[in-house]
């Protein structure tokens, strides 16, 4: 039982939902955890600044070591329960190389998709511009387009045959792309991957109870 | 000999000088390296495009695996010269937690200087706005301070006592910060940090040749 360790999340967030598939990964159940609310402005609560200072979520403790950029949280779980739960950094070196590609790649990913899904809220109205939003559209449509290649004729996953951190840290970016309307067919690899991992056991239990209640969107639906 | 890696990489990018450090870190020498010009344009050459396709440097093979996002291939340096050279994922429970953190922050300070610097290069000119280019300044202004933040009364390098991958990956940035003209006396527990490893022998060794040749720039002097 995990009870030194606590988990401040929202539901619906990729960042969250990455250091909750790792906890369950990597056999963690039993922490400390509170679901808290991005429309009340939760994630700016004392409760939240006082372990993570920029305001996020996930805000993460282990004993009184904190790690609350979610990237690094899966990774920290992984180097410090190596022989606990599945082994998530591969043996070989092509494996590896691949991971470590794959993980810092989906940081590209996950902007590209930002810049779209965000763009209202992040630019204010006088500096919105039609242009800007047909190019963030193109530049996350060509970058899917990569990452459905990646996919084509892969072991499985995105690092070879094996789930790694790598799966670990892009699926929920993955699995949000879907949520938001895009149309399976036109990237039929990446949604092979998505459906694939649907029943794997540590992100079947954690998937977004939010997305499950509310109706899915439509942003990305032409896309 | 690090006969079985090849590197093509820019002077002056922090992406590349990064992989450089981890390379001396790591005691491989003798690897094949060849300096590309931007300006030419020679990262979207065919030589490039073979081994990354975004058209990207670093460009970064080692026998057939490639690994191109630079964060990824100093974890991938480190994960597979484990015991040579000098070790850069330290033991101890907090300081790998601290590592992890800081690394994936460096992300976040890496964006602000970016949308600062390279503003007029990602957004046309028919979209500028002052305002944008206000706030994008206070943005990084913030995020720096908090870095000098983090410097105060630290045990030196980022993630505590020892020189870690948070310093290999994340001293590009600060040192290409101060590069920019930004005021050391604005920012001291930064500034000593990044005049402390100026002399650190992988760091001076790989320091950009383009940086020492150039002037320095004022983009960010009144920052």
């Amino acid at each position: 039982m995990a009870k030194d360790m606590t988990l401040l999340w929202g539901s619906g967030s990729p960042p969250c939902w990455r250091v909750q598939i790792a906890l369950e990964e990597k056999n963690l159940q039993g922490y400390n955890q509170k679901l808290l609310s991005f429309e009340k402005g939760e994630h700016k609560s004392k409760e939240v600044l006082e372990i993570n200072p920029r305001g996020q979520l996930p805000a993460f403790k282990h004993k009184n070591i904190i790690v609350n950029e979610s990237c690094g949280a899966c990774f920290y779980l992984e180097n410090q329960f190596k022989s606990q739960g599945n082994q998530l950094i591969p043996e070989g070196a092509a494996e590896v190389g691949l991971m470590y590609q794959r993980i810092f790649e989906g940081q590209i990913l996950g902007q590209k998709i930002a810049d779209v899904v965000r763009y209202t809220k992040k630019v204010p109205e006088a500096e919105r511009h039609d242009s800007a939003v047909k190019r963030n559209r193109e530049a996350l449509k060509q970058e899917i387009q990569t990452w459905d290649g990646y996919l084509k004729g892969s072991d499985g996953y995105l690092s070879g045959k094996s789930f790694s951190l790598a799966d670990v840290i892009v699926y929920p970016v993955v699995a949000f792309f879907f949520r938001l309307g895009a149309n399976e067919s036109h990237y039929p690899n990446l949604a092979a991957y998505y459906n694939k991992l649907k029943v794997r056991p540590s992100i079947k239990k954690t998937w977004p109870q939010y997305w499950l209640e509310a109706p899915g969107q439509e942003q990305l639906k032409d896309l």
